[in-house]
């Protein structure tokens, strides 16, 4: 690491310049080089930042002018996002910033946070935010990046005691992390995808793969943690190997909770990894409760405000229709493992949601594709240790062949 | 500042040994002292903490094994987390302590976030946790503190090049932020509390208050802000007054979207401050589009998931004697100003939601109280900047006398 690390400041020049200016001041009191990025595009910029508000619009293929006239604020700030992004990433490439700060109410928050979105994992990115109690503004700024947070629990305009103490802390938190670069990962690493339901698989899984020299990393199948593991994979963080446990998918297509990514299931692919498909806890949707979609189907309560609802057999015909299309691509480096005697804690004999018939609809679908990927029936319960042992063998019999 | 700062680090160890014992270790290469507390219910501890859960059980009134037996795991961990919240604000008292960091899943999440709610402004406090980005979680762990929240975009489950990278981030953070010690406010600070809508007033306000010496500090009147300026005033940090410019007391009587606490208004009299209410933004009630609750009223759309709508006479006269109650306990140290021209730049003539008879609704309401407080009507709009200079001279006044 230099000596003299730099970090990004972004900051919208227009309605945030004296705090802006402060920030700079204490940043550069701690030994840092600082670039100003200006992202405001109202009235005239406070200062002369290293990287002006015109060069961000025309980095997204429009000009200042142009963006100005936008009437819907949150479209122009959309842009200049898209601008700011492809510098940044730009002066990373470049070696430039080993960091990034930025500042901001609900549009600054916006505008920043859509930056860091496309910024690697371990360049370190920190949001100060009048927002970041507000869930509105958190699930779009946040989503599946490792992004720090510092909660402002007063605007960001002026300079008095507290916002002071925010922007000192938010100097300090920036410059302790562009101490600990991220080095490649050189372990063999392995994702997996899971929900709480299948547990007692995942930690099996993980332990066989420990024991023999492979390192798990767990992400969880629920909201934004489908889109942290594509994430990964595209970012050769995962180079050993991908095992998906999950109903992610099977949520996004029937209304549930989970948001995984258009190309969900299709980076381990590209990236030439082996790639292990298991339906677990596809016997259920989790969704909101009384849910009329679902309505006289059997559910189980999660939790006050999240129900389980019973997954049919065409539903699970249907989404391995689906799923089949997206693994056929990575062809013999794709497997599918089926544990036929039950998706789940909650299927299978004497489960609460037992449901044999609709698994069949999941083997159904899936056996289109058999030509194609490998596709094997297990005489199994997902929860049986037999069934975490071939999971675990089937990665090292892919790998191998990697 | 002394040498070595101490850090609490606020762990489960019966789920999260392992990952706590690397961040102790991570934290300790950094040169700090680091005390463990434990939050854990299950199993046996990882290792021995400094502070186990038997002590933190009891401190909530409670013993650990009458904790284990409550069969929702959600309740028993907010017995954990006020056990715990009284030792740390111990340590604080003591001085034993400079900093705390945690880390965990939803659960560990809502336990240690509970725990930081309690915990004073400036007082370092991090958050590592993979529900970051979940609103639900979110919603109630961060709320209107300081809070720092590190998203991890993987389970914190087990050490991996990505779960490492993380915890060693959390430590340079926290490291970092103990450097930065917030000393007691020593300015004349005025809290403000605004919505966006009267911003003309809000800033000249501001404006003259600095002319006069008065550090102006304004708080959202938006979700928590409100919960901010009141624990801001409990903590001494707002030294010279309070100016009340909105309505979010309002939106939270008749069903809209704000936060306040239910001592809302209270503490500035409590700490013997001066109190200026204006009626501003009660024009309207923000809420979701469509509310049936507002149906047939006029409204102005605020952005595409909230709705302004106009507020009734009824609902201005029932707010003022709600309003005047809590007010009337600061007799002749609070004011109320109404600009009865216009509450917000919707209302008075010519404004999309102008009602004079709705305004004449509040000035009826809070003269029942106007033997206790002050309260004159003035003859302005509220971004007349007549009713602005009036505002501060009010504050003068009050102040002088205090």
């Amino acid at each position: 690491m230099q000596e003299r690390p730099t970090v990004l400041l972004g900051a919208c020049l227009d309605t945030k310049g004296e705090e802006a200016r402060y920030l700079f001041k204490v940043l550069k009191e701690l030994n840092k080089e600082v670039l100003v990025i200006d992202g405001g595009i109202r009235g005239t910029p406070f200062f002369e930042p290293h990287i002006s508000r015109e060069e961000v619009a025309r980095a997204s293929g429009f000009s200042l002018e142009e963006i100005k006239k936008i009437p819907h604020e949150g479209e122009a700030i959309v842009l200049m996002a898209q601008g700011a992004q492809r510098i940044t990433k730009d002066l990373i490439k470049e070696g430039k910033i080993h960091g990034m700060i930025a500042f901001g109410g609900s549009m600054g928050s916006l505008l920043w946070g859509t930056v860091m979105q496309d910024l690697p994992f371990g360049f370190p990115k920190v949001l100060i935010s009048t927002q970041a109690s507000n869930p509105e503004v958190i699930k779009r700024v946040v989503k599946g990046k490792d992004i720090c947070l510092l909660n402002s629990p007063v605007d960001l305009a002026g300079l008095n005691p507290l916002t002071k103490s925010i922007f000192l802390r938010g100097a300090w938190i920036i410059s302790g992390m562009v101490q600990c670069k991220f080095e490649p990962v050189k372990e063999k690493t392995v994702a997996l995808c899971a929900k709480g339901n299948i547990e007692g698989l995942t930690a099996l899984v993980r332990k066989k793969l420990a024991e023999k020299g492979f390192t798990p990393i767990t992400f969880h199948a629920w909201g934004y943690g489908p889109l942290s593991l594509e994430e990964a994979v595209k970012e050769r963080l995962i180079t050993a190997g991908v095992i998906e446990l999950s109903n992610d998918y099977l949520e996004y297509l029937y209304g549930g909770t989970s948001y995984p990514p258009e190309d969900r299931y299709e980076n381990a692919i590209k990236m030439g990894l082996p790639l292990i498909y298991v339906p677990g806890s596809c016997d259920i949707i989790a969704s909101l409760p009384e849910d009329k979609r679902f309505k006289g189907r059997k559910y189980v309560k999660h939790n006050p405000s999240v129900w389980s609802y019973r997954t049919t057999k065409k539903e699970l015909y249907d989404f391995a229709l689906k799923i089949g299309e997206k693994l056929k691509k990575g062809g013999n480096k794709v497997t599918v493992l089926i544990p036929e005697k039950g998706f789940s804690i909650y299927d299978g004999e004497g489960g609460v949601l037992n449901d044999e018939e609709a698994r069949k609809g999941f083997i159904e679908g899936i056996k289109n594709f058999d030509k194609v990927i490998t596709v094997k029936v297990l005489p199994y319960h997902i929860l049986d240790a037999r069934f975490a042992h071939e999971v675990v063998e089937e990665l090292m019999r892919l790998y191998k062949n990697m």
